[in-house]
C-alpha cells in the first residue's frame, strides 16, 4: 500500500469543505489523545483531525481522500482497547464527537435515531427519562454509539438481552468512495438482499463511516434487583453458572469477580466493597415488571447457589448498596490499570460452560509464564476480560512474556470452541491472533468483502486483518 | 455467464461421490416438484438431484461443480414463494431433506445444533418436549431450518422475540469452491472480524450451502393466551396497533385479518371460525411465566382496544378455541391459493405505524388496477402478505395487471420507508423490484460480496440480484 502524504494543499481543501477553522486540527494542534486509544500500545498521529458535523461533510472528505489516495481513520470517543481508532498511516482522522445529537424518539415504532457521537450514557439516560430501555450495557459508558456498533459491543446484560447487533435496525453510512447509503431502516423484519447493515456492525470502521443509527428500544423494566453471592472458591462460583442457565431462569447479568480485583477497585474508588467474606463472587442482576416475577426468579437461583456451596446470598435491595456493588464492577478496568505500570488485554469469548476451564488455564498460566494476569468478566455469556500486567518488568521482557501468554490464551480459547474477541474487537493489536484463530478461507472472504467496499484500502487500513 | 452443460460423464462422477443410486436422481427420475417451489411462477428443471447426507458429500460435489463450471442450486423443502430454490440454469440440485438430524441439545449453553433439513415443526416440537423454546414461528411449519436461515424468516412472534437471525449463533457452510468453513459458534458474543454468519443469513443460498446450524433457545414460557378482537373497520383495528406498542406492553404476536380471508380459511378447513361479528380482527398472543403477568398485559391491551372502538374482546382460554383461531390464521396462504386459479405474492415490510397507509393503498389499488388483492399479515411488525389473484383473467392480462400492481405496491412501500421483503426473500421473482428499491451502490456492494464468495457465479445463479 502506498498512500499520498497529506500536505498543505490537502489541508486547504479540507478547510474549504469544513469552513470552520476550529473544527480542523493540523499537526501541533492535535492533542496527544488522538494518537492512541484507551490502551496506548498502538500509537500513531493523524496529519489532520476533522471534527465533522454532518454526513455531507464526511462524504465530501471521503470523496477527496478516495480520489487522492489519502487514508482516513474514523474516531469516536477513543475508548477502544485494540487500536481500531488509531491512524496507523496518518492522513485524515474524522472525529464524530460533535455529531452527538439524538435525532428522534419514535414511540410508535419503538426506535431512537441518533448520530454516531452520542455517548452510551447519554443515550441510556435519555431513553430512561422517556421510560424506555436501551439494553446493551458495556462497561465503558463514555464510549460513542458509533463505536459500540463498530465493535458490536456486548456488555453485562447480554445474558438476557443480547448485544448491540440485536438493537440496530438501520444505519446511514458514508462509503469509502464518499457515497452516502442506507442499510436497513425502521422495519422490524428484512429479507431484501444481503444484510449490509449486519456486515457493518462489528467491522471496526473498515467498511464505511456510520453517520446515523436507528436503534431498537424496549419498554423500561419496572424493577431490578441484584444478588451478590460469595463462594468459597472461584471454581465453585463459575461452575454454578451453567446450572443457573439450565434452571431456565434467565438473569439479566451474571458477572464473576475475585478479591484481588475488588481490592483494586476499592483503592481506585476509595470506597469499601460491601462484602469481605470471600475471595470469589457471583454478581447477578434480575429485572422485570413485577416484584413477584423477579422474586420467583432470584429465589430459585439463590437456593441453587446455596446448594452449590455459596457462603451467603446478599440481596441488594437498597439503591445505595446496588450502586456501590455495580460501581465497583464498573471500575474494574480502570482500577486494574491503576494497579500496574502498563497492561494489555485479552477479550476472548468461550461457550459459557467452558468458562471455568479458561479461568483455571489462566490461573496456571500466571505461574507458567511468570506474569501477573487479572481476570473478571461476563460469566453468563462466556466473555472474559483478562489483563496482563507489566508491573516492574522491562518493556522488552514484558512484551516477550505477554506475547507468549496471549499466544497460549488464544490457542486455548480456540480449543474450547471460543473466539478471539467477544466485544472489544480486533483492531490493530489483535490481528495476529485473529489470523491464527480463523481459517484462511474466512480471512480470504473478509478480504474480498473489504475490497468490494474499499478497493483502494483507504478507510482505516491495517485493522482487523491484512487485505 | 456460460456454464458447462451437465452430461453423463458428470453424472458418473456424482454417482461415484454419492455411492448410493437411490440418492441421485437424473432426468426422468426427477419429480416435477423439483422444478418449482410453492408458487409455481418460476419453473426450471435441474439436470440432476442429489440427496446429500453430509457436509463432506456436498463439499465434494461443490468442488467438482466449481472446477467444471456447473451451476448448483441448494434445495430444502421447496416451500419458498419467490423461486430461490429453482434451478434456473439447470445443473446440479443439492437437496438437504435427508440431512434432517437434530445433533445436540446443549442445556448448559441453551443451544440446539441441527442439520439444515430439519423441519421447523420438528425442531419446535423437539425443543418443546425438552421444555425449551425456539421462538421464530413462520406460518410454513414444513419449511426446513436451512431455508428459514436462508431467508431470515420472521413469523408471527417477531413482535416480541425477533426473527431467525436473532437465534443463529453459528453455521457450518460449504463454500462455492467446496471448502467447509465455520462462521460463529456456540459463543454468545462475538467481535472477531466481519460477521460472515450474519451475511449468510438471508443470502438465499447464493453465498454458500448451510450444512449445520447452532441455534439459540429460550426456556419455554409457561403460559400463553390469545385475544381475538373484532373491530368495526380494519382501519380502526390497525390504527390501534401503534397505540398497543406505545402502551409499553409487548405482545408475542399481533396479526390482522379480514372477513374475506377468514371465509377462504373456513372453506379450506371445512370449519367455522369462532366469531362472525365483524369484518376485521386483531389477533394477539401474550406469553410469559405467570398468569398474573399475562393478565396484567392483556387487560391493559383489551381496555385500550375497547377505548379505540373494538366491538368485543374474546379471550381464547381453552385449547380448542386457541387451536381453531390459530389454525385458521395458519391456513390463510393455502386457503387464498385455493380460492383462485393462480396467484402471486408481495411480502413488503413497512414501519409498523405505516401499516394502515399501506392497507388503504392496497384497497384502492384493487379498484385502480382492477385485480383482486387479498392481504393479511403481521400488524405488529409491519410485514404484510398480499396475494394478487388471477381468477378468470387470461395469463397475459393477469401478468399485465399483476406487474402493474406490484410496481405500484413496491413503490409505495419504499415511500413509506419500507423494504421489498420482510421474510420471503427476493429469489428469482422479486429481483426487478429489489433493483428498483435499493440504491445502485447497495447492489454494487452485494455484487462485490457475491464475487468474493463465488467468483464463478456457480451457486444459485440468477437469484437476489444480477451480479
Amino acid at each position: 500500500m502506498s498512500y499520498k502524504k497529506f500536505d498543505e494543499a490537502d489541508l486547504a481543501v479540507i478547510k474549504d469543505i469544513i469552513n470552520d477553522p476550529e473544527r480542523v486540527l493540523y499537526k501541533d494542534q492535535i492533542n496527544e489523545e488522538y494518537s492512541h486509544d484507551e490502551l496506548s500500545g498502538t500509537s500513531s498521529y493523524p496529519d489532520v483531525v476533522v471534527k465533522a458535523v454532518s454526513a455531507e461533510e464526511i462524504s465530501q472528505i471521503m470523496k477527496y481522500a478516495y480520489n487522492n489516495n489519502i487514508p482516513v481513520t474514523p474516531r469516536g470517543a477513543g475508548t477502544g482497547l485494540v487500536g481500531s481508532s488509531v491512524a496507523m498511516e496518518h492522513g485524515i482522522m474524522i472525529d464524530s464527537s460533535l455529531m452527538n445529537h439524538i435525532l428522534e424518539l419514535d414511540e410508535e415504532n419503538l426506535t431512537v435515531t441518533v448520530e454516531p457521537g452520542v455517548l452510551l450514557m447519554e443515550l441510556a439516560s435519555y431513553v430512561e427519562d422517556h421510560d424506555f430501555f436501551y439494553p446493551p450495557d458495556p462497561g465503558e459508558k463514555s464510549a460513542t454509539i458509533g463505536g459500540n456498533i463498530s465493535t458490536n459491543a456486548g456488555g453485562m446484560r447480554a445474558v438476557k438481552y443480547g448485544v448491540t447487533r440485536d438493537y440496530v435496525r438501520g444505519l446511514e453510512v458514508v462509503l469509502p468512495n464518499g457515497k452516502i447509503v442506507e442499510f436497513g431502516g425502521k422495519v422490524v423484519k428484512n429479507s431484501s438482499g444481503y444484510s449490509l447493515k449486519d456486515l457493518m456492525i462489528g467491522s471496526e470502521g473498515t467498511l464505511g463511516f456510520i453517520t446515523k443509527a436507528i436503534l431498537k428500544l424496549l419498554p423500561l423494566p419496572k424493577k431490578a434487583i441484584s444478588l451478590l453471592i460469595p463462594f468459597p472458591t472461584l471454581k465453585q462460583a463459575i461452575d454454578t453458572v451453567p446450572l443457573i442457565i439450565q434452571s431456565k431462569v434467565i438473569p439479566t447479568a451474571i458477572e464473576f469477580m475475585q478479591r484481588e480485583v475488588i481490592i483494586d477497585a476499592e483503592e481506585y474508588l476509595g470506597k469499601k466493597f460491601p462484602d469481605s467474606q470471600s475471595d470469589a463472587y457471583l454478581l447477578l442482576k434480575f429485572d422485570g415488571n413485577s416484584t413477584e416475577e423477579i422474586e420467583a426468579a432470584y429465589d430459585k437461583v439463590a437456593k441453587l447457589c446455596l446448594e452449590q456451596g455459596a457462603i451467603d446470598v446478599l440481596i441488594s435491595d437498597t439503591e445505595e448498596r446496588e450502586e456501590s456493588i455495580w460501581k465497583a464492577r464498573g471500575a474494574f478496568l480502570e482500577a486494574i490499570k491503576g494497579s500496574t505500570t502498563y497492561m494489555d488485554e485479552v477479550d476472548m469469548v468461550v461457550p459459557r460452560n467452558r468458562v471455568n476451564e479458561m479461568v483455571e488455564y489462566l490461573h496456571n498460566l500466571h505461574t507458567e509464564v511468570d506474569i501477573r494476569i487479572k481476570t473478571f468478566g461476563h460469566a453468563g455469556d462466556g466473555n472474559l476480560h483478562s489483563y496482563i500486567l507489566r508491573d516492574d518488568l522491562s518493556q522488552e521482557e514484558f512484551e516477550r512474556r505477554m506475547e507468549l501468554a496471549m499466544e497460549k490464551i488464544y490457542q486455548k480459547a480456540k480449543e474450547l470452541g471460543g473466539q478471539v474477541s467477544g466485544e472489544h474487537g480486533i483492531g490493530f493489536a489483535k490481528k495476529p491472533y485473529l489470523k491464527e484463530s480463523l481459517d484462511e478461507d474466512n480471512l480470504a472472504l473478509m478480504a474480498g468483502i473489504k475490497k468490494a467496499f474499499d478497493p483502494k484500502n483507504i478507510l482505516n487500513p491495517h485493522k482487523v486483518f491484512q487485505p
